[in-house]
This record gives C-alpha cells, sequence and structure tokens, in this order.
C-alpha cells in the first residue's frame, strides 16, 4: 500500500510495507499454501497438489490492480484472487485446481492475510517500543534530580524532578508492551470456518487441518471461528490506540516544554529538522507534531473498529469491511509516532538550568505552600497560613523572591524572629531541596521499570510468515 | 495516492486520482505559479521570472517520493517543495527563483491545494448525485402506487407506497447537493497569508495580488487567513459526512429488503456481481455493502476533523497535519458509495408481487387500524377497538385474514350486521386502497424534488484547475 | 445523578445510583476519611481528629449543588468540598479541621471517588453477564442441533445449528467477564500523589500513607501517581466498549431474526412490552433496540476516553474533566443493554419450525455446495459443478425443489443413474443432516465456555466501600 | 434533567433547564394540544374536546418517572404518556379522550418535543453568541495594534497584533451565528406523520391539520415525514459542534497565552474563581478548561448523531434512541463553554508590556526575514540571506539583540556601511512597525465583522414554545 501524501508523511516506510498491497495478496496466498499442505498431510489431498499450489502461491505472479477492479464487483478481494489462483494452478495441476481453497471462504483467507500483516506491524511497534524505553529510561535516570516545574492545569505549580516526569512518560510505554503482548497472544488467531464457520466441507477433518494451518502459520487456533465475532481483534487495535495516546501525552509535553518562551527542551536539529530559513530563531518540534497528530487521530480509527462490531448472522455488510479499511491506519499512525519519538530522544536538548530559570522566575511562589507547613509547626497552622497569604501578596506587589520577603518579615517581627528557624526556612527555597521526593520516587518506580522492561522476552513477533 | 487494498475496495478510481500525490503536487505548484503572476501583474516581479517559474510547475519534473522523505524530516511538504522548484527555477532564471514562493508560507501552498483538490473531488460528488438523484427520481415515479410494508422498529407496521418509501431516499440527496453547493461557496477560498497570516512581506500590495490568485484559480478570496480558523473548511467535510449517512439510510433499507426471506429488492447480478459459486441462491447487495461501509466510517472522520480544530496560535502543531490526512477519506468513502449506489439503481430489481405477497402475509393485521377508524363511525370508538382486539386474537390464533375472520363475526352479529357497511369494510384491506395516502404525498413531494432537481445549475466545481 | 430522559429510558436504575451526584460525594468523603485514619495510623495526626473527620465524612451533611456551583467557579468539585468539609470538622475539632485533606491534591479525591464507584458498576456489570451467559448457555445447549439458516452479507447461506449461533453470542461474553475482570485488578488502583504526584508534604511517611489508604479502600496501591498517565484507566472504559460491542452484534442477529417475515425469534411480549395497541401484530423487540442504542453509543464515548489522553504535565486542563464526564456514560448504557439482554433471553420466543421453514422456502438450494461436493466424488468435479450449476438455475426458474429437479434429472440420464446413490443424495437435502456440523462444534465449544464461566470466583467487586 | 456531577460542572443550569425531564414532557404535551386545536379547527373534533385536551396538558399533573419506567418496557416513552394523558382527559371528557394523540405516532410527539427544546437551546446559544462576540469586538478594537508574538507550529514565529488574533477568534463566532440560525431555519420542523409517515388516518384533512400543528408551536411545515430523514437535523447538531470547535481553539491560545512562563493573558481571578490556597501563584484558566472540555468531547457527540443516521425503514430500531440521547450534550457542552468564555472575556487581563518583553526576549531573531528583504533591495538577494544567516548565528551564540550585531557588523564593513541606511535598518526591528501589517488588516476585518454582527435582527429562537 503506499498511502496519500499526507498520511505518508506521518507513518514510516516500514510499516506502509507491511500492509502493502503485495504483502495482503501474499499473506492470502500463504493462507492457500498452508491449507493446502495441511490437507494433503490429512490424506484430504495429494501431496502433489499441495506442491503444485504452493508452487504458485507468489503474489507478483498475479495482476493486484486488476484483482481489486473485480474484487469490488464480487463484493470480496478473495473470489477474483482464488479464481486466478485456480486458474494458474490449472497451467500445472487440473485436480490440484479443482482443490483451491477447498472448504474454506473469503473471510477465511483475508482476515488470516490480515492477522498476518498485523503480527508484522506488532513486530515493528516492539522494536520501536524496545528502543524508545531505552531512550527514557536513560533519560530519567540521568535527571532523577533536575529540579523542572512541576505544571497543573497549563500553570506552574511546585517543584518536581525532570527524572520524574520522564520515568511517567515510561511507564505507560512498558505497560503498552506487555499489553500489546497480552492482547497479541489472543488475536492472532486462524481464522477457518468455510463458508458459515462450521468447517463443514471438511466433515470430520476440520478441526485437525485447522490446527495444522495454524502450527503451519504460527498462530493461535482459535476456539469458534470468529468471522463475525470480532472483540479480541478489536482489543488489539485498541490497545494500539492507547499506545498513540500514551504517546500523544508525551509529545503534548514535549511541545509544551519546547516553546520558545518556556525553552527546557529542544527536539534536535540539523540536516533540515524542523528548522526555517526564513526564521533562524525556529526550531519546529517536528516529531512532537507526528505523534500529535496520531494521538489525534487514534481515538476516531478506535471508533470505527468499534463501531464495525455489530457484524450481521454469520458475515458482516459493510461492517467488517469497514473494519478492514481502517484497521492499518491505526498501525501506521502509531509507527509514525514511535519513530518520530525515538528520533526526538535520540538527540533530545535538555536545558537544567533553563528549568532553573523558570523555577526562579516564579519568586518562590511555588515554595509557599512548603514554608506554610514549615512554619504550621512553629506557629500554628491558621497564623502560617495567613502569613504566608499576606507575604505571597506582598511578593507577587513588589516582584520580589518570596524567600526574602518571609526572611525580612520575620526579622522584623520578634515574636516571629525567635520561634523560625530561618536558615532552616530558606532550605525549603531551595529547588534541589523540593526535588528531593520526586527523585527518591522516582528512583523507585524506575527500579521497577527497567526490571520490567529488561524481563521481555525478544520480540515475539519474529516468525517468518512467509517461510 | 493509491490507498490500501481495502480502502480501494470500497472507492473509486476517479476519486483516488483527484487526492493522487501528484495531483496534489500540481495543486501545490499551480499555487506557486499562480502566485507569481500575479506578483508580475502587480509589477512586484519581471513578467519572465513567472514565466519562468510556470515554466517549471510541473510536478512530473519532481521525484515525489524524495520530497515527502525531506518534508518528513523538515515538518512540512512544502519546504522541500519549494526548495526543489526554486532549485529548477534557477537552472533558467537566477533571480526568478529568489522570488519563487514570495511572501508566502508552507501551510498557503498546502492548503490551496487540498482546496482545488477539493474541488475536483465535488464534481465527482455532484456528477454522482445529479445520477443518482435521476435514478431515483425515475424508481418513485414507477412505483408511487405500488403498495409496499412500511416497517417501524424492524417490525411491519402498516402499508405505503414504495414510491413514498424512495422519495424518502431522494430527498436528502438533492439537500445534498445544494448542501455541498452552499458550503463549497464558503469554503473553497484561497489560502494566502505569509508567515503568520498578516501577508506582511508583500506590504500594501498583499490584498491586490491574493485577489489576483483567487481570480486566476477560481477561488473565494477569503476575508482573511484561515490557516487555524478552519471552521468553513470542517463544515465542507462534515457536508459530506451527513451524505454518507443519507446514502447510508438507503443502503440499510435496500439491504432489509433484499434479504431472501423478503425479496422486495435485488441487486442487479451478473458479470461477476455480488454472486457466489458455491451458493447459487445468493445475490450479495455488494452496492449496500459498499455504502454501509462509508456511513460506518464517515462519522469518524468528520470527528477526526471537529478533533483537529483547536489548532494552536497561527499554525498548529499536529492537528492541522491530522485534518489533511484524514481530509481525502471522507470524499473517498463518499465517491465510492455513491458510485455503488448508482451501480445498484441503474439495475434495481423490484418484486412488486413480493411485496404484496409480504403484506397478505400478516393476515391483513396491518389493516387493524383503519379497520377500527372505519368501524368507530358505525359503533363507536371504544366497540370497535374492542372488536379489533378480538379479532386480531382470533386472526393470530387461527391463521387466517383478518378480512375474513372480521367480515363472520359481523354477519354472524345481526347488530353489527345492521350497522357496518361489509363492502366498504373489505375495501379497506386492499392494499392499493392503503397505499393512497402515501402516493398522494409522494406525489406532491416528488414534484418538488424534481423541480429543485432540475433548478441545479450544470456542475459548478468544473474549474479547469491547472489551465 | 438523574441522566436526561431519553438516557434513562436507556439504562437502568441501578447504575444511576453508582454514579449519583451523592455517591460521588460519598466516595469523596469516603478518601477524605479514610486518608485522615492512616495518616493517624501513621501517627501524623491524632486519632481523635481522624475520628472527628470520619464522623462528617457523610453526603447527607452537605449541599451538593452549591458545592458544584462553586467548583465550577474554582475549576475542581473538590476545592468547595473539602472546604465545606474542613468547616464542619472544624465545628467539632479545630486542630482535625487543619489537617482534613492533608497532603492530598483536588484530583487525588476526585480520582478515587470515581475508582470506588467505578468498582460498584463493575459489580453491576459482573452480576449482569453472569446472569446473561447462564441464559446463553442454556439457550445453546437446547437448540444445539436445530437447524437455523446461517446467513452471509446478509443473504442466506447454508445451514447451521441455532446452538452454535448462539454459543458464538455466548463467547464474547465469557472473554468480557474475564477482561473485565483483568482490567479492574489494573485501573482499580487509588490515587493519591499531592499536588504534583510527588506526595511531597507527606514526606517520607507518603508511601506508608498510601498504602493505609488504599487498604482500607480495597484497592490496589498504583506503582506511582496516574494524574496524567490514564492508560490503566482508559483500558478498563474501552473493555465496557468492548462489551457493548458484543451485545450489540447480539442485538443486530436478535432483531433481524425477530423480523415479522422471518420470525424465528421473538422477544417476550406481555405487561406493555413492545407492544402497540394500533398494530396488534406489532411485537417490538424492544431490547435489542436498547442494546443496539447502546453499541452506537458506545464508540464514540470510548472515542472521547482516548481523546482525553493527552494531558498535560501534572494535571490536565480541559481532557481531565472531559474524561470524566464521558466515563459515566460507558457504564450507563452498558448496563441498560445488560439488563434489556436478559429480560429478552429470560423469556425468548424461539420458533424452530420457522426456522425449517425458512430453510425450506429456499428450496434446497443452500444445499447445492454440499450436493456438489458430493456428486464430485461420482463423477468429477466439473462435470459435478456444472449439474449443480445448471439444476440451480432450473430449480430458481421452475419454482421446485433442487432435490426433486435433481433427483429427476439424474433418473432422466442414464449415466447418471448409474453412478449416482439418488437416497444417499437425497439425505444431504435434509436440515438436520445438514446441521450435523455446527452441531459438533457447538458441542466441543460449550463444554468449554461452561467450564470456564462455572470457573469465574464470585462476584469481586463486592468490596464495601463505605463501611 | 439534571446530569451527572462531573456534567454539571460543565454545563450550566439554564441548559439543563432547556432538557430538563419536565421540560420534554411539556413539550409532548405542547405537541398533543396543538394537535388537537388544529384538528378541531379543520372540524374534526369537537373544540370542547381541544380544550378538554388543552386543559390537561401540563407536565406537573403526570409522574414522569413512573411514565419512564413504562417507556422503558413499552420502547417509546410516548406510549405511557399518551395512555395517561387520555386517562386524564377521560376524567372529564370521555369522547375527547378517544381523540388524544388522534393520527399521530410516539415519534411525531417525542421529535416534536426535541425541536421545541432545541429552540430554546438555540435562543441560550444565540444570547451567548451574542454577548462573546460584543467582547471580543471591543477587545479586538482595543489591541489592533498592540504588538504580539505571531506563534506557529508551537514556537514563537514573527510579530503580528493582538487585535488581528482576536479578529481570528472572532470571525467563525460571527460565522457560527449565522449558519445556526440557517441550519435552525431549515432543521426546527414539525414532525407530524403518523404511524408511518403517511398521515393516512387523518386522510386528506392531514396536510391541513400539520399546517396548523406546525403554526401553531412556530415551526416550519416539513415537506415530508422525517422520521427517518434525520440530516437537517443532524446538520443543526454537526453545527453546534462546530461552534464548539471555534471556542475550543480560543481557549486553546488562551490557555497557551495564560502559562505562568508566557503570562500575556489572564483569566479574571477573585471570587473563589481558578485560585489555589496552597499555591498562591496560581490563577487556573477555568474558563479555558471548561472550553476545552467542550471541544475534546463534541467530536465524538456529533459522530454519534452521524452513526445514528441509518435509521431502518420508517422507524429506527436503536439509532434514533441514541440520537435523542446524545443530542442534549451538545448543546449542553457549547453553553457550558460559552458561558466560560463570556466570564472569561468581560474581565481578561491583558498585559501589553509582558507581550513586548516576550518579543524582545527573542533577541529580534523574528525580525530576520523583514530585515533579509529590506537588505536584500541593498546588497541583492543572495547577500542579505548570507548575511542575515550569519547575524542570526551570532545573536543566538552571543546572546545579544540581532539589530545590535547587524548594525555593528554594517558599520565595520565600509562597503555595506555605504548601501544599507542604519536608522531605517533599525526601524524594522521595531515591534509597533512589525505589527502594522496586523493592524491594517485587522481593521479592516472588524470593519467587516461588526457589521455583521450588528445586522444579526434579534434572537430568533424566542417563540413562546408554551403559551
Amino acid at each position: 500500500m503506499s498511502v496519500s501524501i499526507f498520511d505518508s508523511f506521518l507513518t514510516t516506510q516500514d510499516m506502509i510495507a507491511v500492509f502493502d498491497d503485495a504483502a495482503i495478496v501474499q499473506g492470502m496466498l500463504r493462507f492457500e499454501q498452508a491449507l493446502a499442505a495441511a490437507q494433503a498431510e490429512q490424506g484430504m489431498l495429494p501431496a502433489a497438489a499441495a506442491r503444485a499450489i504452493a508452487g504458485v502461491c507468489k503474489a507478483q505472479l498475479y495482476d493486484i490492480p486488476a484483482i481489486v477492479g473485480a474484487g469490488r464487483r464480487a463484493g470480496s478481494l478473495a473470489i477474483p484472487l482464488v479464481r486466478e489462483l485456480t486458474r494458474t494452478v490449472a497451467l500445472y495441476d487440473a485436480e490440484a485446481a479443482a482443490r483451491v481453497h477447498w472448504g474454506s471462504t473469503s473471510q477465511d483467507v483475508i482476515d488470516t492475510a490480515m492477522v498476518l500483516a498485523t503480527r508484522d506491524a506488532l513486530r515493528l511497534l516492539d522494536d520501536g517500543l524496545h528502543q524508545l524505553c531505552g531512550h527514557l529510561l536513560q533519560l530519567a535516570e540521568r535527571h532523577s534530580a533536575t529540579p523542572v516545574l512541576a505544571r497543573t492545569l497549563m500553570q506552574p505549580a511546585q517543584v518536581s524532578s525532570f527524572g520524574f516526569k520522564v520515568a511517567g512518560w515510561l511507564a505507560p510505554l512498558v505497560r503498552a508492551r506487555a499489553r500489546l503482548r497480552d492482547c497479541a497472544a489472543r488475536a492472532l488467531q486462524l481464522q477457518l470456518g468455510g463458508a458459515v464457520g462450521t468447517l463443514s466441507v471438511m466433515g470430520e477433518q476440520g478441526a485437525a487441518v485447522a490446527a495444522r494451518v495454524a502450527a503451519d502459520l504460527g498462530l493461535k487456533l482459535a476456539d469458534a471461528t470468529w468471522h463475525t465475532q470480532r472483540d479480541e481483534w478489536v482489543r488489539l487495535g485498541l490497545e494500539v490506540a492507547v499506545l498513540s495516546g500514551s504517546m500523544g501525552k508525551i509529545a503534548t509535553d514535549l511541545s509544551l516544554m519546547a516553546q520558545g518562551e518556556i525553552a527546557e527542551l529542544a527536539e534536535p536539529s540539523g540536516n533540515g529538522r524542523g528548522g526555517s530559513s526564513a526564521m533562524p530563531h525556529k526550531r519546529n518540534p517536528v516529531s512532537a507534531m507526528i505523534a500529535l497528530a496520531a494521538a489525534t487521530r487514534a481515538p476516531q480509527h478506535a471508533a470505527a473498529l468499534l463501531a464495525s462490531m455489530g457484524q450481521q448472522h454469520e458475515r458482516g455488510l459493510g461492517n467488517w469491511q469497514a473494519e478492514l479499511a481502517e484497521w492499518p491506519q491505526l498501525f501506521l499512525s502509531a509507527h509514525g509516532a514511535l519513530q518520530a519519538l525515538n528520533e526526538a530522544f535520540a538527540g533530545l536538548v535538555v536545558d537544567p538550568d533553563r528549568m532553573r530559570r523558570n523555577i526562579d522566575a516564579l519568586q518562590g511562589l511555588v515554595f509557599a505552600e512548603a514554608a506554610s507547613a514549615a512554619l504550621a509547626v512553629a506557629i500554628g497552622r491558621p497564623a502560617a497560613h495567613q502569613l504566608l497569604e499576606k507575604m505571597s501578596a506582598d511578593t507577587l506587589a513588589s516582584g520580589r523572591q518570596l524567600a526574602d520577603v518571609l526572611a525580612a518579615a520575620v526579622r522584623a517581627d520578634p515574636q516571629l524572629n525567635e520561634k523560625i528557624d530561618l536558615p532552616a526556612l530558606a532550605a525549603l527555597f531551595d529547588p534541589a531541596t523540593a526535588a528531593e521526593p520526586a527523585r527518591r520516587l522516582a528512583a523507585w518506580q524506575l527500579a521497577g521499570l527497567r526490571e520490567q522492561n529488561a524481563a521481555f522476552n525478544a520480540n515475539p513477533f519474529h516468525h517468518r510468515t512467509n517461510a
């Protein structure tokens, strides 16, 4: 498949190749080959017939655009493909031709081809996640004690650590790897039910044939046909949408922190990346852009899958076809976002000084809550609260630092001066001190994430589909 | 653009061509050509420079995949395209090269190219609607008096006429033509604002240049840049989604009436259309299938446009790009549905006898309300209601026709027999009589629709974009 | 909460009560009570203070509409509630008042209250699923051998068994129970992070307090604050949407099979259920209607959750609030659908005779594939295929049964007559025989489903939230 | 209707009242009253009967929760309401009771009630838009020359004027007012079709009755029943979603400009608005928050309407009911957003000094493009471009202002010094000068918007629904 110019801008060549027309057709042929082989092993057709079929199960032998055109009329891509396959087999072995696609139905071949492509898509996602989790782990560890403003409701709130923030970005990605594997283990299953899901044509041998085909293709053997029971399949798609959402969260924060006026982070530049010749100061966050686009689109693609679930009787009319057409979109967008974030985090520019200056610019008001809590011990909670409220107002009015305003007030009041330990109070206004709770939590959380991430076995989606 | 194999199955080659990579790039070049020409006319650059630029504004001169790749890094397709264009112009005219894209910005060229493609897309839709409205008008007129079951909540209700039902399918399509033209008249506007929408580089001449470019391209001159004000544009996309919804309603009814057990309608067959070699009785409603797929997907594509509206400041990050990528989907699906329905209605098989038999199979119970109303005049409403309730129960229990059960009951009761005009009562059970109110409404409604449809002037989207 | 009149029509009073204003406020107070208790146990405040707080953590003490109004201004419901709670505590214990909500933040209390309500919602769903799975198991077993038309692309296809069809409805519900429990085990976690997620105010004791609060409320202790990391939470919501999709599939089939012209199933009637006084023959499938409405809405509610994931920094602006407001919708719709289907299946009317008559009405053409396969053994595949094609056309033209047409043709042709075993051929046209593969698969599948369903331990969502 | 606590937080009491249970029921009764009155005027029933019916068409007479409960069983709210109404009328006039709801169907009464409520909802929106447009017009005019950074892709780009930016916010709202009126003029139509849309029970008088009812209720008379043709109705809902999107764009910009580190705008504070006692520096943008929440949710609510369009035959099963339940959501969210923005803009704090300082902080690099263009005249385009590129790099490296770096370089190079007019060059670095093109465009655009806004006649949605 190639996609629209504005889609290809947001995805990767690798993922386009996974869902390319030729790849899907090859997946369909792979199914037919495995079916014939299994039937031969069960003694349902001569081994020579299975070999004859296998010999022409090669996508490059077929005129794919012509098949698409004929499929539109027929209402199914599988009908013309099977016809062409049969014709091609017949050139070599007439009896084998009579057994092509035997006992199977259009949806069997199409769904299974989509499952095979999806396994390849998941391999790309898992590789990308492996890489991105690595970047983020490293970044979080390096900056576990770096003070940064925490912001709530898009307003500076208190001081946190940048490593703690990054750990918050990382954790959902580690969970995404785990959940994608779980969902895949259930959803990557063979579709083989015959015309109405009962495998009736193959009689008693249906179950054994299905087991052989599943084993050959490295897929789970389904409990029953899932022609119109799409729940496990849809769950897998939704999981990709959740991943896009989690990447969108990262991209949101990244784009906000990269704003010129905040400038705590910047995507790497150079080699034509995000620059503007007319505006030399610009360093556009193009990776965040791609991930944000994916996060904007994924909810709707997910909704389309859910909206396609009410498939009628034993084969859906319109909804199954809609699901097939929407399915690749989620993977294309997600992999575009993943690769973009990997590019960003491979060379992310972090500016701890600017993080510090942004804290300082708030005149110490972000420490007011901590100061109030400390003073409460000395002078009681109500008095402390009242004092801080007044000092904060003075700070805002004067443009000075709260620490100074407060110290002056304490010094000017003998009663306060006596009760309050000024050096201890001053220490509360130190960003490094304020970042300490975040650092502590980050250390604990990162230990767990590092372990979970390391525990993933090798990419489980490396089955050689087209052996 | 080519699309995924499952997408191309659901759309048309014509619409794919409209949003093809080469077509979009050609639209971008068309914008650059018009901009240079307008600036030359305003005396801002030599006429020879404009000609030099025009001479190489031909998509086939450029390596589009390379531009997409570079665009991904740059964060915009326009940046590498303008660079390549500039380099190509420079081969002929160095000064002209310095003036390529002058005073314009990436979004100007991309949005305008999308507008030009969309005009072509609307031309296809309007042509398709013209054809489909013609089919439906003819069908409705032919069957304005044909009795058919009306069904509510998916249960047979009363008798209507098939022509009235078809008029109900037609009216939203006539409205869609009108609304699409209205929306297009507002949304097909030039995008030209320069870096931040102020046309600052062109100084006082910006407005005049914009007016010339708009005239050259046959587009509306916008009141202001719409870089991040997407409302008129989104409305146009939503209108296409509404059209898909109205076609989905038709396809829903068509697929229900084509069920084997109802069989009042059938899509045309032959030439590999919707058949099944294994199941000779099947005549799959493949046109309905395509229209239903479009109706399943359109709401989500519409939501994606709406979700992209919160574009930040003077150029959106991620959302504008998402909108661009989603935009063609609506048109691709809608045109697929439109062509599919045109195929279906060009040869629709209507079976008035089966419509009649389906009415008859309900034992006259669909006429119970009418009978009750008629009897109320003779014997009062409560007695009439009570009588019909009993007779209906007897009818259901006996499997006979309500008309017969009722007539027998009347004959058996001297009081009733005296008051009730049995031939008049029997007439109420005539489907043709029952269809009369529907026929009358259909005639009136169709007169209006015929007139409105005839009043559309020629397809207004025939501007030669690339003169 | 009460909901709009058209919403309440589609849900249940039980689920409305779960997300009612008073229930949410009570959940918020429950959180505050548990927090104070935990802090007391950690020695951070006197036990008496915790008791004073607990004493007024009762929703009925507060003016909820006034809190909502003040919350709108403040930008958070928690702010005015905590203020009112503090004021109320102060009536009894001034020091305790100073410690209300200590170290916590608005989002802690609101998210945790939502988690508590959601646990109650899941209890209702699990109970409903338990019941519905029971109905379907029984139905599937009773009809495992009942022949019924299988239909693909909304056309009669071949013969299956009704029990096999019901097993197909049941399996996704059993999976839904399992998946909901999995998701809940991860998502029902305490939210407790303080202002920016670092628990800074509670210092070293934060972790111990959190552990105590989680234990008290019966919730999972989160690895880290999930203020803006919503993936696990959203997954739970999506799982409810998948459930609605699976119920929508059932309702689709039910509504199609209940059509007057098909009439294989009917929802129970009586007691004002789905009737129409004017149209005595109508038996509206109102349960299917409610489940279809849920399935129409759930994809969009799911999309809203996904669209809310890009929450900025340490507390989202607008998106968190949108998520909260959309969240109950999924549960309200799903429970409405579940209860509706339970009502339908508690008294479902199944008409095996009509199922048989609908098969018979297709003139035996649904057996053509089986006949062709059988004849292929005797006369070779090409000849068999050709013969069946001709016989099918004759059948359609003549209105006779294919079995008869075929038998006559065989008898008329000595060559065929010799090779073909006519009684064996006739047997293929027996629906019961044709249903046998489906029966076999159903038996196998139901054994597994029965076991899985029985293996669910008692409803795990029965924690007494407000002890 | 009251809504969930998290919904009510995001909407207004006024809009809740519009779609309240009692309001909907009153609208249903208003329809029944108008129907009876019209039938009396047509001589179809005695005037006394119409008066008897009118006398009890008062919502407060009925037990609404009981009606909802019965409606759930019946599958329609109208069935139990009509039954209760009939019973109540019968207390006064038995004959009139027999004529309640005569010739009408459930959907007639429910759809018309929804239309009446929607007209009230549109009145609230139009009032709110009138107010908000007034605020924005004033703000734009006041700041038409105030320099502000324009930002593209979330990076500072060049200088614009704040008034121009505000004009960009305003224009879509003015268009929204116009479009809402257009859509309403088509969509606020009477629903009156009888059981299957043919008005059959009223015979020849149906059209006249419908005309009278429409006139009485102040609604458009539809060309035909729109029971399952929802296009005009859905367009109206989509228009509200577009409005939410346009408000979301404003809220996005507002929230970005209100960030503590940018601080060009602030929402009004005081009276518990957006404050935080623990964090005295916080001024949370709670109006933006509400508008962003609406913009996050509206796309999905719009999609739900579109997804409900495929309504089967003459009355939809599930989809019509879903549409009804989703419909109020769009209006509730939109009015919440509108009121929130009105609160924000009634007291918006604009800081032109900070806008200036944010420009200054970029070291003049935002003027590089203008300087390059000016220098090109003197020294040719390539030399100018090269010079600026070098000077920009020096500026970034040195932390100085580009104007100074450039002036120093010119002075140091006799050749440049001769050709370049230094005072003219310096003038380019004046933000006020740079804002001039924006000011000019804003003035022109605002003149048009002021005129369009003034041309709206009085709120057209003030029909007294319940006279």
